[in-house]
C-alpha cells in the first residue's frame, strides 16, 4: 500500500498546479535549491512581507535598505565569512558525487545539528564509517572529507583578480553602509534597520525543496545600540507573553525537554542576556501565531557555544513543526555585539564609531548589535502548509485573510439570462476599487467554490437573478462554508473592512439560513 | 572659475548626504556599477514599484512570478545570450586597465550609439586609432579589441563544470518557466506575466553612477498572444494619446527630427507594427507624466536593424532627457516574437505551444510575445531628477505626493509648554493610522522646513500653542508653502484622500492668509 501523502507532498502538488511555487528549469531537467514562485505564490509572499513590515518594523521605525547581492571579495573577507563559512563534504569515489557530510549524518546516522556541528573533519569522516554510510546515489564508498566554502564566487569586471561573491546574508549590506546611514538618520541610537533582499548559498546537495534553497529571501534587521545603554524601554509591552524553550542544557539529552516561561522570567534568570533580544523574540512568536502557526508548534532553540555563527555572542532559533522536517528554523536572533562594525572598521580604517555626550566632554564607541533574521521563503511555506486543511473530501487553503493573494471570486451562477454581463459589472466595480479578483464561470457552483477553497481565497461572491432585481449579492466564507446576502454598493467599503481585520465574515451581510 | 554643478551632481550630493543613494562599499574606496539605497530610497523605489503595478500591471490582470537571479547555463545558451551577450572592450598596453570601446568613441569621439553599433572589432580598433583615443586613466595606448560576455559567470554546486550566470534579465525566467504559468492560468491567452526583480551585467568600466549599474532592478512584462489574434481591444483607451518619435529613417542625420504623431496614426502608417506595443509604449508615456517627466523631455527612439536585441522583431526604446547624460533609456519595447518561447521548446524538447479550437478541430502553436522592459533605477533617479527644484535659495524635492518616502513631518513649535508632549500624541494617532512620519525638533522651524522640503516630505504639521486650546493644527505645502488649518480628529481621513489623490491641499483645511 502506498504510504499517504504528507503535507508537503499535497502542498507541492498543489502548488505545482496552481501557481503557488515549484523548482525552478524544470523543463531543463531541474537545478537543485532554486523555487519559482507563480501568480499566487509572488503575490503571497509580497503579502507577507507586507504584513511584516506592517507588524514587525514600522511600530519601531525600523527603517529599511537596498544594498546589492553582489559583494567584492573584501568585504566578506573583513566579515569572516570567506574564512567561516564553510561546510564539510565527502565525494562519492565510485559516481563522483559529493555530499553534505553533516546532512548524511543528520539523515542516515540520526545525529542531531547540535551532535555534528561539534564534529572536526577527521571526526566526520570517522562517524560516516562507523556509521557505514554509503552514496545515497550508488551506494559507493566515501573518500575523505573536505571544507567547501559555500558561497557563489564569480568575478566583478574583466579582470580575474576582482573576486565578487553572492551574499549570503543582507546583514553585511547593511554593517558595511552603516555610516552613512547612521548619517543621513542624524546619528542617533537606537538604529533598527533591516534588509529584505535575496541572499545566496552555494549549498553543495539541497533536497529539502523551499526549506534549503541556493537563492532565497532574507529578513536582516539590524538593531544598533549604544552597548552601555542596552535597555529596552517597551519591554513591558511583551513581558508576559510566553515562551517555550529548548535550553542548551538540554539539547544533549535524549528526550530533550521543553521549558516554557515569561520574557519576564527568562530576563531575570538569565536565560535571555539581552532585553532588545527578547523583545524580537516574543514579537517572532505573535508574528508566527498571526501566519497561523499554534503555540505549541513552535519553539526556541538556544545555541551551544560552538553551534553559534562566528559573530554571536548569544542565539536563539525560532523553530516550527513542520510535517516532513520536524522542527525547521524560520528565524534566528543573535546578539552580534560589535563584531561585524569593528572588523570593517579595522579593515576599511574608516571610523564607524558613534559619539555620545559624558560628564567629561564626550565618548566614541562602536555601536552593539541585535540581529533577528528571517527566512521569508520557510515563512511562505510554513503559511501555507498550516493553512492546509481538509474538509470533508475538499482541500480548503485557510489562509490569513489578510495573506491571501486574491481577495474575491466573482461568480455567475450561470452563463446566461444576463448574469455574465452583471457580474463582469460587479467584478470591475471591485477591481477599481483596488481588489485582486478571480472570475470563474465554468462548471458547477460547487466545483467553482472548491477550485476557490483550494488555492485559499477568502470570500466567494455569487451573482444570481436575484442580483438582477436587488442589487444583491449572496457571499461566502472559504473556510465556514457560511452565507451572507449584501448590497452591491455597500460591498467596496465592506471588504475593505473585513480586510482591513475590523470586521468579521458576519458583519459582511444578513446571514443566509440553510 | 568652478562650473555650475549639475543636476546629478546635485542630486547625489542629497542623495548620500540625506540617504537615497550612494555608491556601494565606499569605506572600501568602492566598486564601481553599484549603489545602495538608503532609508528614504528604498522607500521611494517601494512606492515606485507599487505605483507601477497600479497602473502598469493591474488594469490588465497582468500577473507576477519570481524566479531565481542565478540561472543555469543551459538555459542562457538556450536564449542565445551565452552566444550574444558580448560587448567590445579594449586593453592599455601600459596600465592593463579594460575600457568598454563603444563607450569610448561615444565619449571621446562623439559618436553615437547607432553609429558604434554596427562597427565590428577590427572597425572599433580603427575608429580608435583614427580619432586617436588614449587610456583616459594613464594616456596610454589600446591594444586590440576583444568580445567580453557581459554576464556574471559562477558555479553551482560543488562541480566546476556546472556554469551558473546571473541572469542578464528577468525575462527569460518567465520563457523556461512558461509552461507552469501558462497552466496555473487556464491555458488562456493573451497572458501577461510580469517579473520585477535583480538583473546582472558585468558592465567592464561602468562610471554612470545609477543609469549603468551592474546590478539593478529590471520590470520585464511578457505579454503572450496568438499570433493570428493580435488585436488589443483597448487599442482606443489610447489612440489619441501622443509620441514623440525619433523614427530609424532620420536618426543617422545630424540633426535628427523629432516626428510626433498619436498612436492611432502611428498604427495605421505602420510605424509601429503591433496594437499591442503602441498599446504599451503610450501607457509607458503617461507613467512618465505621472512621475514628473513632461511631454517634450521624452521621446520613441526606433531601433534599426543592426541595432536590436537578437530577439527582437520591432523596437522602441523610451528615453528621458537627463542633465549629465542626455536623452537616457528608461525603458524598451520589443516585438520579441516566438523567439524565446521556441529557443527553449528546441533546446528543452518540452512542448511550450498553446492550443486553440478550430474548424479542423484543433491547433497548437507558439504564443507569441510583446515585451515592454524597463529599468527601475532609472526611473528612481528620473524621479529625483525632475523632482529637484530651487526655490530662492532653498533645494525642494517636489516628488509626487504617492512616491514621497514620508507623508508629513510633525514639529512642535517649540521645546517646551507641553508642545513635545502634544506633537507626540499626534504623531502617533497618525502613525497607528498607517502614516510614514518625520519628527523633527530641532532648530528654528524654518530650518525645519527647509530640511524636509530638500527631502520631498509633501507635508508640514506644526503643532503650536492654538492646538492646545482647539485641537488643531496648521499644515504646510511643501511645493507651494501655502498653509492651512485643520482640526486633529479630521486630520487622518484627510491625509488618507490626499495621498490616494482625492482631493488637493486646499481641501486639507482652512486656507491661512499670510
Amino acid at each position: 500500500m502506498k504510504p499517504p501523502k504528507d503535507k508537503y507532498e499535497i502542498v507541492s502538488e498543489m502548488g505545482k498546479r496552481r501557481g503557488y511555487f515549484w523548482p525552478s528549469y524544470e523543463i531543463y531537467g531541474g537545478v537543485g535549491g532554486f523555487i519559482t514562485y507563480g501568480p499566487l505564490g509572488s503575490a503571497l509572499k509580497r503579502n507577507l512581507e507586507t504584513k511584516f513590515r506592517k507588524f514587525y518594523l514600522q511600530p519601531l521605525a525600523i527603517v529599511e535598505i537596498e544594498s546589492p547581492v553582489i559583494m567584492p571579495g573584501t568585504v566578506l573577507e573583513a566579515s569572516g565569512h570567506v574564512e567561516n563559512f564553510k561546510e564539510p563534504t565527502v565525494g562519492c569515489v565510485k559516481c563522483q558525487r559529493k555530499f553534505r557530510a553533516d546532512h548524511l549524518l543528520q539523515e542516515f546516522g540520526k545525529m542531531t545539528d547540535t551532535q555534528t556541528e561539534k564534529l572536526d573533519l577527521d571526526a566526520v569522516m570517522e562517524e560516516i564509517q562507523k556509521l557505514g554510510i554509503k552514496c545515497p546515489d550508488c551506494g559507493g564508498d566515501f573518500n575523505k572529507a573536505e571544507q567547501f566554502m559555500t558561497m557563489f564566487t564569480t568575478t566583478i569586471g574583466p579582470y580575474s583578480d576582482s573576486i565578487g561573491y553572492g551574499r549570503p546574508e543582507a546583514a553585511q549590506g547593511i554593517f558595511v553602509e552603516f555610516k552613512r546611514i547612521f548619517e543621513s538618520m542624524r546619528n542617533r541610537l537606537p538604529l533598527g534597520v533591516a534588509q529584505i533582499g535575496q541572499a545566496l548559498r552555494n549549498e553543495i546537495s539541497p533536497r529539502q525543496g523551499p526549506v534549503r534553497l541556493r537563492e532565497f529571501t532574507i529578513i536582516d534587521i539590524e538593531f544598533f545600540l549604544d552597548p552601555e545603554d542596552k535597555k529596552c524601554l517597551i519591554i513591558n509591552e511583551v513581558e508576559n507573553e510566553t515562551l517555550r524553550f529548548l535550553l542548551a542544557e538540554n539539547k544533549q539529552k535524549e528526550n530533550p525537554e521543553i521549558t516554557t516561561m515569561t520574557i519576564k522570567e527568562a530576563l531575570t534568570k538569565g536565560i535571555i542576556q539581552e532585553e532588545w533580544l527578547a523583545y524580537f523574540m516574543a514579537k517572532a512568536k505573535q508574528l508566527l501565531i498571526l501566519l497561523g502557526v499554534p503555540e505549541d508548534k513552535q519553539r526556541f532553540i538556544e545555541k551551544l557555544d560552538y553551534e553559534r555563527a562566528h559573530y554571536s555572542k548569544q542565539g536563539f532559533d525560532q523553530e516550527v513543526y513542520l510535517d516532513r522536517w520536524g522542527w525547521t528554523e524560520v528565524s534566528g536572533h543573535n546578539y552580534r555585539t560589535d563584531f561585524d562594525l569593528a572588523r570593517h572598521m579595522n579593515a576599511s580604517g574608516v571610523d564607524l564609531t558613534a559619539f555620545k555626550e559624558t560628564e567629561d566632554g564626550g565618548k566614541r564607541f562602536v555601536p552593539h548589535v541585535i540581529e533577528p533574521s528571517f527566512g521569508l521563503d520557510r515563512l511562505v511555506y510554513t503559511v501555507l502548509e498550516y493553512a492546509y486543511n481538509k474538509q470533508g473530501k475538499r482541500n480548503v487553503l485557510s489562509l490569513p485573510r489578510d495573506l491571501a493573494p486574491m481577495h474575491a471570486s466573482v461568480f455567475p451562477l450561470v452563463n446566461k439570462d444576463g448574469l455574465m454581463e452583471k457580474a463582469d459589472e460587479v467584478y470591475h466595480m471591485l477591481a477599481d476599487s483596488g481588489f485582486v479578483l478571480n472570475w470563474d464561470h465554468s462548471g458547477s457552483i460547487g466545483r467553482r467554490y472548491a477550485r476557490a477553497d483550494e488555492v485559499g481565497i477568502p470570500i466567494g461572491i455569487t451573482v444570481d437573478y436575484q442580483t438582477l432585481e436587488d442589487n444583491t449579492v449572496t457571499l461566502r466564507d472559504r473556510t465556514s462554508w457560511t452565507q451572507v446576502r449584501t448590497k452591491l454598493d455597500e460591498l467596496p467599503e465592506l471588504l475593505c473592512n473585513y480586510f482591513a481585520n475590523k470586521i468579521d465574515f458576519n458583519g459582511l451581510g444578513t446571514l443566509i439560513e440553510r
